[in-house]
């Protein structure tokens, strides 16, 4: 069980130095703890001051002067936690932020858990758990698509529209389980007819939103890249080129499979996740084709495919290359046909080939070694990743609510098809139920401290 | 000239992800442009509400909301600059904390300069310079007495003592410069034995304020304690130990001389500066000697001496050692002989050799490689570089403030001379108000531009 009852403290700005500094307090204890080691020269309390107010004083413990510092003095039920809350606002050294800290767990404050103060107000109903997860991704945002997707969310997001879906479920729910009651008297308190309705409209409401998945992954993830073509066409130059270029690598981590790289940069305000195939060093005959088998698996993931080929090859080796990836992709997935090392070639000869290619691919002429075209290699990609321009539709980028409006989904999927079949109302009720329990988990209507836990676990300390 | 009219912003926070972080907003048109972000929900204007009140609101720039946000309203003189000031408590993205000081630039605000709104507050008056300098010395405070000797010049120091001998001295030097222009009445209007009294009263003062440097420089800069002793004798074993012990490497260098290591690390919650001498690391007997001159030389900068002696070498040798070392330092700094490599010697053969020093030099018997004796010596050192019970009086751990008072005292010393010399009355006011405008430099009550880039050029910025 979460413990509500206790006071927390922590450094709530980023660690390190600097100017100013932030320590939280809050609970039911905030005010006369903060009480204990702030004095303001005025001789009045923190806990005699107004809600809403901010106050110079010297933060002292066992005697000795910590800082000079300003406390704001929030209240219950008018502060983020919803509890009475003060914010003491120190000199920046971690020193004195520390000293801090400690001197208010001395006085009975406990070290806040990560995420706790945004769990708190969760539990005490000041946010739901999507915007309470909201919090974190808005502090993890790192482009505007992230910032505007977390925002909303933030701001109710779909939270109010899963909120009536759940609702809706749960009255039909209780009529059929009425019916139950009545079971010798064959009332029908659940109009079928308008049960089936509503289930198809949740249903396509919910497929709407599992369906934004694939963009509210790519906003927080990065647009998946995949850079295609035959080991010798240059991409890992490619990818290199890609990283360098804009110098603002976030992560670089090995892939899943052993033989794919996959590197995350933002171009054009765009996060996106490069997926390089490798294995394809290697060089020798076949294991040069398996390496290029894998590249066809990791196909799947592009949202957009890059295919790289060497322009030193001649017309006919080029439209073969680009024909066998682009029946892989069978037209499912945007692509760019990349003629690299364009440095090697007169102009005339590459013009030449690019009329060749053009027909079947949008083609650019780039050298990844000389760093030529890149930039409207990148501008296109920019382009092409274009998120939807109203994003204030609900866009699901968040993991645990795709899986749970998956799950609710099926269920929903099981209880029309039991509808149609005319089985028995407990058994739809059953489904019924499960699909409002998955759309309860999203915003927290229905949600236990495992839960709780492994949300908030990876928020900071301090928030 | 500096310019004081334009409004400044900056993050206050330390930089990078967390929680919360604090932009800070200060000028005349601070209120005026945080209304062009800051949006309440109540449609308050921030510029309409009370000084040292909280709101919550949302800050929007070009129709895009940026954040869910806390403002407080500060306004002049009752603020930090002095200036009205707008605190915003944004979520603590780096992505958010950006846009949010784009907004305000946007709006007519100059992105601060390091130091700024510290500059600021001397120059508006709420602080002399000397207090200025405490607050960057406070925000890089790392230990206690660091901490204690910033927070105490904050919160005035020496600043008083120093503003009452300057006016003394302008007093003095008014009276003798008034002399000259009764200069055939022969009127005596400052009263040479009063004036050279006060000269020597005020020397008196400077001269126990610039001996508290040594102390003040210690806390700012570590405790030097030079590790000396000839080459086979452990000494870079025994710096590793006493740094790695803690793990608490607060900075490595390569020392002035390219021959010399210094380390700090904080022990016991003192700041210590080890410096080792290096060149010995070569090893031949020529080289080796060149070497233990060098480390003659360091221990001029010790305020503790380490002498590490190898216990393997005889009683005799032993002895020699280390009297050769004591005679060096003359009896004018404190030292622990180390009878290091204890591991390779039995218990009573050390208990032996330990004996026979002890009466010249306290000793301690380690092992810097097997880390034996390691705690005894750390606390030893703890003690030893103790500081003063009652840094309430003033401590000068600045270097300006140091040169300053320096020069103070050479103009007063020049002064007393010309008086007792019965010099013209031109050459001693001139020697009074040359040593009144170093006081005066030190509080900030004569500065110029320059003088105050250099000081807040090393704050970071939204200080």
């Amino acid at each position: 069980m979460i413990d509500l009852t206790s006071t927390i403290a922590a450094i709530s700005t980023p660690p390190g130095t600097g100017g100013i500094a932030v320590v939280r307090l809050s609970g039911a204890q905030a005010l006369p703890i903060a009480d204990q080691v702030f004095t303001s020269p005025s001789g009045k309390r923190l806990s005699e001051q107004k809600a809403g107010t901010v106050h110079l004083g010297s933060v002292t413990h066992n005697g000795e002067t910590i800082d000079e510092a300003l406390a704001s003095v929030f209240r219950a039920p008018a502060s983020y936690t919803g509890e009475d809350t003060v914010e003491i606002s120190c000199h920046g050294s971690t020193y004195i932020q520390q000293k801090i800290v400690q001197a208010l767990i001395d006085r009975g404050a406990q070290l806040a858990q990560p995420g706790e103060f945004t769990m708190r107000a969760f539990l005490n109903g000041k946010v739901d758990l999507a915007q309470a997860e909201a919090v974190g991704d808005l502090i993890a945002s790192g482009t505007r698509a992230m910032h505007r997707v977390a925002m909303q969310q933030l701001r109710g997001g779909y939270s109010g529209e899963i909120k009536a879906l759940r609702e809706k479920l749960l009255h039909f729910a209780s009529m059929l389980e009425l019916e139950l009651d009545f079971a010798d008297e064959d009332v029908e308190l659940a109009n079928r007819n308008e049960l089936s309705a509503l289930l198809k409209d949740i249903l396509h409401a919910t497929a709407k939103l599992t369906d934004s998945f694939a963009v509210g992954n790519a906003i927080k993830k990065g647009v998946p890249v995949v850079i295609a073509g035959s080991p010798n066409a240059g991409k890992s130059t490619l990818l290199n080129a890609l990283l360098n270029e804009e110098r603002a690598l976030v992560s670089s981590e090995a892939g899943t499979t052993r033989d794919a790289i996959e590197d995350c940069v933002t171009l054009g305000g765009v996060l996106f996740r490069f997926i390089d195939t490798a294995g394809i060093r290697s060089g020798a005959g076949h294991v040069e084709q398996l390496g290029i088998d894998r590249s066809y698996q990791k196909l799947e993931q592009a949202q957009i495919v890059l295919v790289a080929l060497d322009a030193t090859l001649n017309a006919t080796e080029l439209q073969s290359s680009l024909l066998a990836l682009l029946q892989r992709i069978d037209g499912k997935k945007p692509a760019i046909a990349l003629l690299n090392k364009a440095d090697l070639l007169g102009s005339s000869e590459l013009a030449e080939k690019e009329n060749i290619l053009q027909p079947l691919c949008r083609t650019l002429t780039i050298s990844a070694k000389a760093r030529t075209g890149m930039a409207a290699l990148e501008e296109r990609l920019v382009h092409m990743a274009a998120l939807p321009d109203n994003l204030d539709l609900g866009i699901v980028s968040n993991l645990r609510h795709y899986e749970a409006l998956t799950s609710a989904r099926q269920a929903l999927t099981r209880a029309l098809d039991g509808l149609s079949c005319k089985l028995g109302e407990e058994l739809i009720a059953f489904e019924i139920r499960e699909a409002a329990q998955h759309l309860g988990s999203i915003t927290g209507a229905i949600a236990d401290t495992d839960i709780l836990n492994n949300i908030f676990k990876n928020f900071c300390i301090g928030k």
